[in-house]
């Protein structure tokens, strides 16, 4: 790769590439009707040397593109909602789709070149280089909300404050007088997930109380983990007398697993969730979460995207919005 | 309002609304800078006499419109899922938005047909008659999805058998040997809980079981509908051992009021759900309810919008998808 210097044009990067300029056109707008090769040859130029687009002032579509990783559950829907408002409040639509699944040929990406969007808002997605490279290339404007791994400095991204989560709903079963508290996490290369458990650690740490090896259990974020690590960990000669989990599917899960065991919460076992999804007061017992301020995050997102569209520069690159204990009714101090 | 005859031109239309020929092409096109006062003129024409739109191929956007009256919750979802996967077979991406709280000036419908797209899809939404003219004085396909009022012959539409539902849920309780069964509905005014309620009604007659008016109660597809009817009619001097609401959601509310009567479910009381929402497995105890088809209903929606853009004739202009009951561990015999 040969050092940066000034972007390209689109003449230059045809002459570089050896393929005409409608050619590189077609690539650049997203066209399906390049052949893979040559498609793969335009990319690499314009990865080496950055591309400059000739500027056509409201080119744009007055569209905000929102991109899941996969579509499912409340969590998704409170991310939209947020997405929505914003976008609604500039009068622009919202184009929702998944990263997965797309037929052959076509990439999501592909298709968010094509219609030219002023923004795109990726949620808990993970880019591969590559597509980092084609984002990177043109001038439509990327934020991630809760990103999978390490988002590194180039696109902005904004996140929940989630290490101080994973602290506060320690440190109230520790206040209720808990001491053996195990956890159910998320899948440990998410960040988000190793920062709840950090945070786990360090209200345990801070109250002086061990954590065994048989405390902490890894998951997926589905309600199965929930019941079948706590099948095991109530099963345990001296079981927990509550447990932490990484978000409130977990949580239910976990309530079938105790019902099984004959175990009545939060009598016998205190439950605690994470997002504070709208059902979780309406589940029995009403469920103590950590609000994650999805519809706030995903809002703020779609904020930025369209600032950084009208050329402004944000104040913050990475924006952290606070999580909060929501206390119901399935913690109480051990008995 | 006068008979119809042909459907007339642009021209012909702005020559009759007494306005230049651009005028009309900016109401017909949804563009906002235009008075309030010459739109409903020029709609008002266009509504008498139809308008026949000049055929420009390819002029439409790889778009489908979802619109929901309000996007909330796991029901919504559902039905985003469905759409999404026509969309993406398709190649087309999905705009996503709510009827209500748009931007004054600027109503839905009007962004609708500035972005051109193949097709609506619109999910539980009555329409007005002034949104009924204008989405038929133009060829954008539109496909209602459990439409709340009778949707008429004018628009296609998908729903689900509610009736059969409403019967199948009640036949299962008195088959289990339940007599004092009651039912929490919808909206009275909303067709889809009418039938289910007729359902209810005509498998207690069937079964010569009676109906008297303390077992009948009207909510709003809320979960307080459930705890606050609930509260009620677990207070009954002869109390029901059974309850058949009209949403998952209501279930769960009815779940607390026996929570909070003592009462174990379904032990003490048989409780069933309407929708079958993912999380309904996920809840304690598992709840028995009537699967709704709603990514089969809004996948069917979506194709049938995408065959009238394409200029084919359905062969069904009203669909109804089948319901099916759910046995899990929400109902048992009464003790």
């Amino acid at each position: 790769m040969t050092g940066r210097t000034e972007p390209m044009t689109v003449t230059q990067i045809a002459e570089l590439a050896g393929v005409s300029v409608p050619t590189v056109s077609r690539v650049i707008n997203g066209r399906s009707d390049v052949s893979p090769r040559t498609r793969a040859l335009v990319e690499e130029v314009i990865r080496e040397h950055g591309f400059r687009r000739l500027k056509k002032p409201g080119a744009k579509a007055a569209l905000l593109e929102l991109v899941f990783h996969e579509l499912e559950g409340a969590y998704a829907m409170e991310m939209i909602k947020g997405v929505e408002r914003v976008a609604d409040e500039n009068g622009l639509a919202v184009v929702l789709s998944e990263m997965h699944g797309h037929t052959p040929g076509m990439s999501w990406i592909e298709g968010v070149l094509a219609r030219r969007p002023i923004g795109v808002i990726a949620v808990f997605s993970g880019l591969t280089p590559e597509q980092r490279d084609q984002i990177r290339s043109r001038d439509i404007p990327f934020v991630l909300v809760d990103p999978t791994g390490d988002p590194g400095h180039e696109f902005p991204s904004v996140v929940a404050s989630n290490w101080s989560g994973g602290f506060s709903a320690t440190r109230h079963l520790l206040d209720l007088g808990h001491q053996r508290i195990a956890t159910i996490t998320g899948p440990s290369r998410m960040l988000s997930s190793r920062a709840r458990l950090d945070g786990y650690r360090a209200a345990m740490d801070d109250a002086r109380t061990p954590i065994t090896p048989d405390l902490i259990y890894e998951g997926t974020f589905l309600p199965e983990d929930g019941l079948i690590h706590g099948r095991t960990l109530l099963a345990l000669p001296d079981r927990p007398t509550a447990v932490v989990t990484h978000n409130d599917l977990q949580a239910l899960g976990l309530y079938q697993a105790a019902a099984e065991a004959g175990l009545r919460i939060p009598d016998d076992l205190s439950v605690i969730g994470f997002d504070n999804l709208p059902i979780t007061a309406w589940v029995t017992p009403p469920l103590t979460t950590i609000h994650q301020p999805l519809t706030e995050m995903a809002a703020a997102a779609a904020t930025l995207a369209i600032a950084l569209g009208r050329g402004e520069t944000p104040t913050h690159h990475r924006l952290e919005l606070a999580t909060e204990l929501i206390t119901r009714a399935s913690t109480a101090p051990p008995t």
